[in-house]
């Protein structure tokens, strides 16, 4: 059994190393017992430090209503291997199946949220519920990221980008650029 | 000169094409006659159709004022051949320097907002302020399209994604997962 101990814990104000690129990410809940997950691809970071997450989730998702009465989930970044995976869960819904059963996905249990994390991702992210004031308008739910694991087995992931039509795009060459970086401030 | 009659005019309800994969931005302005850009990695797709991006501009910007007091900015998406220019652009501030000319960046004038849109940007959507209701606690900025121009010139764009600690990825390999996208609803 996989437990958070085989994980690296990520340090919060790392947090945005993992979502600031733009990832597809993968969202679960857990919710009468129930464990759940979907696909997103409108998320951001808001903060480095502490951390803040924005993503959304509407009424048509089945994990919304997990989301809205634990005020919980986790936040899991898939790699490029993942992708065939990633794209069945987003055209799936919780009500209907098992999705954690039906795809394999091997949960773990967080240490601090209810919601499972995905051993199958490079990362994952636990997090609150932290400002709701925009759901009701624009579904955009603002979290906190409260713990964050990455798989020290995989210091090299390619993350995957959705290119909003069913194409991705998968992390290419690197470049380094941290010469330039004089004035922290002003790259939010 | 350039105009937008040189550009492509991009459908308002496919602009989550170019902001769904993640890309690190430009934010262009302009206030009281004198344009200016930011660089920002910290944007989201909110809502597909009509369109609303996030992203956050915070007092330490000099942009902020200009975002605040005139309600319009230009998103532009720079390609990997901008990398360099784009991070200056982040390490420097429009309260010391004319950056469109010290990077020698061509303004062009857009359809709808006063903010340039900026010529050697691959995409360029004309934006106007359209919740503020996150700016004074979170500094997040809704904004809604519109109008979106792309460059005819660059068919396969390779977009920067920021890693967060001054090194970006460059679009790498597309995979093409459409066959596989059946129940769109549940991808937002």
């Amino acid at each position: 059994m996989i437990t958070v101990n085989d994980l690296r814990a990520h340090p919060l104000d790392q947090v945005h190393r993992l979502i600031e690129p733009g990832p597809v990410i993968l969202i679960s809940t857990e919710h009468r017992g129930v464990p759940n997950v979907m696909t997103n691809g409108f998320n951001m970071m808001v903060r480095h430090a502490p951390p803040v997450i924005a993503c959304t989730v509407g009424p048509w998702d089945h994990s919304y209503t997990a989301l809205v009465e634990t005020g919980e989930c986790v936040i899991s970044v898939p790699t490029s291997e993942l992708a065939a995976t990633v794209v069945d869960i987003g055209n799936c819904s919780g009500a209907d199946i098992d999705k954690f059963e039906r795809f394999a996905l091997t949960a773990v249990h967080g240490e601090v949220v209810r919601a499972p994390l995905i051993a199958e991702c490079f990362a994952n992210i636990e997090c609150r519920v932290a400002d709701t004031s925009l759901v009701g308008s624009h579904h955009l739910f603002l979290l906190q990221p409260v713990a964050a694991w990455t798989d020290p087995s995989r210091p090299t992931p390619q993350m995957l980008h959705h290119r909003g039509d069913g194409t991705f795009t998968v992390d290419g060459p690197v470049l380094d650029l941290q010469e330039r970086m004089t004035k922290w401030q002003y790259l939010l």
